[in-house]
């Protein structure tokens, strides 16, 4: 029973792996974006799909992880994501890592890696390196200013009563 | 003449931030969302502003640098925004720091950091954290599956003629 169960969660993963790589596909064949799909599953069953659509859209975080999120909290009628788990067809950027996060679901399946992606021209690996604090050309200028003023509205938020921490 | 100019500009950024702090209190005020607020500028005049809006909009990724692209972008008719500013009253998420990357804009000013973010109670610490490679009880479990036959979408990529990178 026990080797049943296994095999029929390998062969879904597997299922939702390819729905993963069929959207991908989608943007290759559309030219919505770079090929990049994601899914996002709930006790079994696609909540969402979605392909990368940067370019359709003129939308930089149009990514595809990014817009299944988006589109399961519609559906779900929530910003929170605990009981899903997301496939996506290639190791995610930090912008839908973070993403991921922010809608706290708990796992993550991937198919290709930031390498791979980095191969075919894409920023991916870039991004991590930024991250790790690693200095490059491509590095944007930073300046914080004006702290003090501007900390103010997080005292008239930590006073906020009926506030919502997400 | 030249510290009239530096003036200008000085005045010229103050301005902004202020303009990011007004659109963080909006989103205090009305529990759209986060205290936080963005702005977009290109040659001196606002393109976009947002203010976060995950509790408003049910969408973990509505966080105001966001919001503030998207709207910049829709305007521009553009997925790419080089000759642009931003203003974000606190220090990006890194979700947010890596859209300002993948919008490509060069510049970046805040006004609160990622620390001062933590003590009222938001995650941003904890992601710049995750990126550096520490491991925490909140890490999400990733998986990789299957890349030999992801991989494939790839080549279709690449074999594409009309391909557009960004």
């Amino acid at each position: 029973m026990k080797n049943k169960q296994q095999e029929k969660r390998f062969y879904s993963k597997r299922k939702f792996m390819l729905e993963a790589r069929n959207e991908a596909m989608k943007a290759v064949k559309s030219g919505d974006g770079g090929p990049f799909g994601a899914i996002i599953v709930k006790n079994g069953k696609i909540i969402s799909k979605a392909h990368n659509m940067v370019i359709a859209l003129n939308d930089p975080t149009a990514h595809a992880e990014v817009l299944a999120i988006r589109k399961a909290c519609q559906k779900l009628k929530s910003y929170s994501l605990t009981e899903c788990e997301i496939f996506s067809s290639c190791e995610p950027c930090p912008m839908c890592l973070s993403a991921i996060y922010w809608a706290r679901i708990p796992k993550l399946y991937y198919g290709c890696t930031r390498d791979d992606a980095e191969k075919i021209g894409f920023d991916d690996n870039f991004l991590y390196k930024i991250f790790l604090g690693k200095r490059t050309k491509k590095n944007i200028k930073k300046q914080k200013i004006y702290r003090r003023e501007i900390l103010k509205i997080f005292k008239s938020w930590e006073n906020k009563k009926d506030k919502i921490l997400y």
